[in-house]
């Protein structure tokens, strides 16, 4: 799968901002590909770019148009499928993150295949993959785990990506969620997988690559998490991360859909360390990334103090004060083969 | 999914025995269920039932015919296709652990719908389940684990079963594989559903139940097998055990389909205990069953007196030796709440 930017986002006519948080996300990380929004009359939501017709996106070039919307049940509302296949009149390709596959209407199915054009079912995948193998491959590998489900893996992520790129280092991010897909025009949502072939899927987002490259693999769930656990683990397997990063929201008090508990950082560590010894034997944390947008500054800074203390790590909030203490460990612990090391 | 028996076991007309392995398995389980085979000219396998045509076999009271076969790439013969049909004409459902569907073919698609008939797809899920809760529900569960895949956790499932029912307990075994699908007639097969709903698919699998009752949980995988420990993970927190049996093949040297060698069985123990306490916080070991097929009498007894003694656990090869001693340990470990026992 690989959605082509430039973007039209499609944001219907959502009744809040919360349900256009997908389209949200793409634009936080991809402003350059966003080229505008449309919004049908009744749109509660606005993400602050240029509102464009149709026919005005494709003018400018716009590739794709994303349904960058959540609403209950996943599917397609009848008041989009006019605009859909308009968009696909007008020469672009259409991804969605709906639960329901876009060409399940016929028209859409049809407008796509008499215009030649390609619909991206992100969350619906009917792709194959080979089970995992557990194979070392070349290439390092970081992964972002959580003591929950929506902690920051995403963010922290993609702000490693772009910190690490500043720096001159080559790394990608790579998605395993329906907006990670969006942002990066590639990848898989992971927990959309048949059960078998988890790892195999990791396996086939983060393939071998040169001794330098980084991949960024976006992480999904909590292995405390007693919905999604295995797809946490599947994916730690077929990460084979040589270094990840623990994300974690300090407020919560239970996980996210379930009565449980959240772990200590400290347990993730451990059964992070556990579990990913089995197909990468020198997997190490490099950092603690923590969602304080509850706390104030202050508790925020001491917070932060408290776990890089008790862990020996490097530990923020991506948001207020950005990944450059996880890169500078990263560099540390995997110095680059040339022994030149960026400004 | 409900499958009907009594079944009529379709071989096709498969080159050896251990293509026809789902159809032994049924037999070996279910024999009262297996009013005969049929196989076509060229079939190389003979479960050593009566050969029946499917006139005879409709006449004798066969509501199901199962397509037993394993072939590679999971596909539907063509010249198989007469023989299903005229199965479903003379009254019978079809069930199938094919990877392809058996209404794929329109001439099978059909004659199941002209003649009111059902078709199971045990290998293909379109069931939706809710996402898995964790939350403690009332009756006991054992779960079968293992070293590896293969390594007997359904065959040490179903003689726990049997034994357990001879004992007068009441005990249900629990199928998550194809096999076990076939041999219990309901369940579902774990590795084919979609990697979020894993965990709520066993819950599904095991529901609540009165608190004398046993779950016999049929598990899968391994928590140290680099492709499947996602299954295997998600399975442990859905079934939520109170007690598990540790399953092992002591010859085997690499797990099946890697180049990773098979953790102990103390490695099993631990990380099951350490994993499984989060839905089921008194989890506990109450035996281990290994397939000693390769050894000699006196070492099998020899090796099964060693495990026996390191772990302090009753340690059988439930073919050789029957399970009886995990039972015991299991009827000592959760006394029955009249206090009886049965003798």
């Amino acid at each position: 799968m690989q959605i082509n930017p430039p973007y039209l986002m499609f944001l219907g006519d959502v009744p809040d901002a919360l349900a256009a948080k997908t389209a949200a996300g793409i634009v936080d990380w991809r402003r350059d590909w966003c080229l505008g929004q449309l919004r049908l009359p009744g749109c509660q939501a606005d993400l602050g770019i240029p509102d464009l017709t149709v026919a005005e996106a494709a003018a400018k070039g716009c590739r794709t148009m994303i349904v960058g919307i959540v609403n209950a049940g996943g599917l397609l509302n009848e008041s989009w499928i006019a605009t859909i296949t308009a968009a696909l009149e007008a020469g672009m390709d259409v991804a969605s993150g709906l639960h329901i596959r876009l060409g399940a209407d016929e028209r859409i199915k049809h407008a796509a295949f008499a215009n030649g054009r390609q619909l991206f079912d992100v969350r619906v995948t009917d792709q194959r993959f080979d089970t995992g193998k557990g194979t070392k491959r070349p290439g390092l590998r970081l992964l972002t785990v959580g003591t929950d489900c929506s902690v920051g893996k995403k963010y922290t992520a993609l702000a490693l990506e772009r910190t690490m790129r500043e720096r001159g280092l080559d790394a990608d991010f790579r998605a395993t969620g329906q907006t990670g897909v969006f942002i990066s025009g590639r990848g898989v949502a992971i927990d959309a997988v048949v059960a078998d072939f988890i790892s195999g899927a990791v396996e086939w987002i983060a393939p071998a690559a040169a001794p330098d490259h980084w991949d960024i693999v976006e992480g999904q769930g909590s292995l405390f998490h007693p919905s999604f656990a295995g797809v946490t683990l599947g994916l730690l397997h077929g990460a084979q991360p040589d270094a990840f990063v623990v994300c974690h929201e300090p407020t919560r008090r239970a996980m996210r859909g379930v009565a449980h508990p959240l772990p200590s950082i400290g347990e993730v560590i451990d059964l992070t360390v556990r579990c990913g010894r089995l197909t990468n034997p020198a997997i190490r944390p490099v950092g603690i990334a923590v969602n304080t947008q509850q706390l104030a500054e202050a508790d925020a800074q001491a917070y932060l103090a408290e776990a890089a203390a008790e862990h020996g790590l490097p530990a923020t909030d991506p948001i207020r004060f950005g990944v450059a203490g996880i890169v500078d460990r990263m560099e540390a612990e995997f110095p680059r083969a040339t022994g030149e090391r960026a400004a």
